[in-house]
């Protein structure tokens, strides 16, 4: 871990810096993907699960018969556990949903907004080390309530052509309409372009490697929508001398286990809080299955040593990160003025796990500095809004005019002459 | 106007298609400013404005005085038109603010969610023949009202070095910080890496030429967000026997007017309805003094007669249009089933034009087909969600058990570790 104490404003540009990602090589790669996926549909696909995944698949739909099975081996444990952050997930998704808003702006000129769903999204879950059935919930959970007709489910299937059980229970349990063994580039690119068992999308989701995140900016090319840019996880601790060092290490780690290129940084105002921390990392550090990823991420990690409260927050917003933690007699003070950032968690008993898991919040955020710009998925994430209005003859009457001036000032005559030719019907009517 | 009688439903892939645009040649000019602009700032912008706008600017920013005389033009008249579209637009954006949303979902679990402002935002103004000082009112309005702390538009300057006195007065009415006197890819440019001038901001709105338009596409390579892809302007006409010819001509050609690649579509069921339309527009075109730029885009308008409401809904859904006006004796029927579009005017006295100046809505919306994926601009576009979350020990002593499975279950143990390292901790305290 390394040690900045008390660094200068000057330094915060290269302290709030990600590792920068090339994704030129792999552009190349990905658009040809595309233009075969697109050309040759089923089997490009198959040909590229054969070559990535390293396993021949003839039917790329999942059949019944398999989620049967997986709904058989999932232990009744695990099955408690699914829904109980089931129904966390989805009682703080359904209390997104906003109900229609109207006003009468002008007497008699009505205007409202209302939300409905995007008709077809895709989900994207990966495959590899760690099965994300915490990520079907995440994503399944709001695409349902938002009332997405078509919920398609696109995960690799491992060496012996299967999908983990535990991602087939899970998303038949929120309501995913098809799944579909197909992972990689060729599964986003399958998305986009829609394939003879793969239904085109208008909105991809989820998280994947760097050839996932690139194959999903790619597809915007091609008037896909999708859910954020992506890039490695990333956790930020604010403690002071109330945190205990124990748990922010774990906290820590929990995050370094993600990958190699995970962020993880400690900030504090306390000198004995920053040495602890340290320590105890260490020392936990040496009992993880996962200790090789973690302990890389560790290395690249920041212990952040600041004068006050004041210059914390203003380095926390200017690093926007995805997961704030705040352990601090000032927690309301952080919680006023955080800007930036994708999910806040507030005290010693709050560990980021809880959001990734089951507290209800959703865990797809996010990363790489865009808290700044961009919100974590949530229910709006799968609806549109669309904007209404009715006028009434006595409306035009009363908005006419005002529309007529603007109109001509910027000299767009057409658009005045849809209204002058209405208040003139108006005026003989009279 | 092209006309199409019963299409085949196997025909209506080409007619939803808009005019393919190629963006390849621009983009590597595009680049090639954005390098330039992020080496050689200011006078970057002195260059290419000089090349493209043809006059050489010494002072980029606006200044105060030039903000005084803008006032001083602008006729009462028009000052009180703009004063009445305001006020609407505020009273429509302003219901669009939501408090913050929170539940307990599981004893000692809280959850919440907030909106807090996108810090730095930029807006484009295309100079050109329309000076648009109401995609003004639309932009800044919900970005004052979002509580946006600096509010940066850049618009290019005339010969003269001026921009228009209308754009600076709505500007100022509205709240912007810095009206700077730079247009084209370099405005987008300087916006994305900040120049001594213009200040780098988080995400950029509004309009443009393709130049602008493939800007905004790059600036999202360098971690900014924009308002959604753009491309020419779209209107689609529902109309039955119940809906007034001259109206509904009207209604095209103020669409037709804004480009000669405007997108005009009619759909009816009515055979009399689609003739007289057909000669209204006609008959008006001629007397319109953007006569040229309108005929262009009638000449590839198309008039489209289906049998019945629900092939015009299906339809309709599937091209999803920008703007869609509904006359119609079933006007339920459309308000009901419309999935996508961005704006719906509804009856025979609510023009287009009233959306684009002053009904209250915003007039910035998706084009090209993105109404099934994007949403127009509204208060949230300059928002971002971030969650928060406390749990108390209670709280964890609950949740904590279907965490540590999930995560054993991800195979993530330092996730798990997070969790029981605390419920140990509590078990102590027992």
């Amino acid at each position: 871990m390394k040690k900045y104490i008390y660094p200068q404003k000057s330094d915060w540009q290269i302290l709030t810096q990600r590792p920068t990602q090339s994704f030129a090589d792999i552009e190349e790669t990905v658009k040809g993907i595309f233009k075969e996926v697109q050309q040759k549909g089923e089997n490009a696909l198959k040909k590229y699960t054969s070559l990535f995944d390293g396993v021949l698949i003839n039917d790329i739909l999942v059949s019944e018969e398999e989620i049967k099975q997986a709904i058989q081996i999932i232990t009744p444990e695990l099955k408690e556990a699914i829904a109980n952050a089931k129904a966390n997930i989805t009682k703080f998704h359904m209390l997104q949903k906003r109900s229609k808003i109207e006003v009468e702006t002008t007497n008699g000129v009505n205007c409202w907004m209302e939300k409905r769903p995007i008709e077809k999204v895709g989900l994207y879950i990966p495959g590899g080390t760690a099965p994300l059935f915490s990520t079907v919930l995440m994503l399944a959970i709001p695409a349902q309530i938002a009332g997405c007709k078509e919920i398609v489910l696109c995960s690799p299937p491992d060496k012996n052509g299967k999908i983990n059980p535990a991602i087939l229970y899970t998303a038949q349990l929120c309501g995913v309409t098809k799944i579909l063994k197909v992972g990689g580039i060729q599964a986003i690119a399958g998305l986009t372009f829609g394939t003879d068992t793969i239904p085109k999308v208008s909105k991809i989701f989820g998280p994947g490697n760097q050839f996932v995140t690139v194959a999903k900016q790619v597809a915007t090319q091609y008037g896909v929508a999708i859910d954020m840019p992506a890039g490695p996880s990333e956790l930020l601790v604010f403690a002071d001398e109330t945190a205990i060092p124990s748990f922010v290490a774990s906290d820590l780690l929990s995050q370094a286990e993600h990958g190699s290129d995970s962020q993880v940084i400690l900030v504090t105002t306390s000198k004995s809080i920053l040495k602890s921390v340290k320590e105890e990392v260490e020392s936990q550090l040496k009992q993880l299955p996962r200790q090789n990823i973690a302990s890389k991420a560790i290395e690249n990690s920041k212990l952040i040593l600041v004068k006050d409260k004041t210059e914390a927050i203003d380095f926390i917003n200017e690093y926007a990160p995805e997961h704030f933690i705040v352990c601090s007699k000032y927690e309301e003070y952080f919680i006023e003025n955080i800007s930036n950032a994708g999910s806040v968690f507030i005290g010693n008993y709050t560990p980021e796990s809880a959001g990734d898991y089951a507290s209800g919040t959703n865990h797809t955020l996010p990363t790489n500095g865009y808290a700044k710009n961009y919100s974590g998925v949530s229910l709006d994430s799968f609806l549109k809004s669309i904007t209404f209005q009715r006028i009434s003859k006595d409306g035009l009457r009363n908005l006419g005019k005002t529309i007529e001036i603007m109109a001509e000032a910027e000299g767009l005559q057409a658009h005045k002459n849809a209204v002058s030719i209405r208040l003139k019907a108006l005026e003989n009517e009279n």
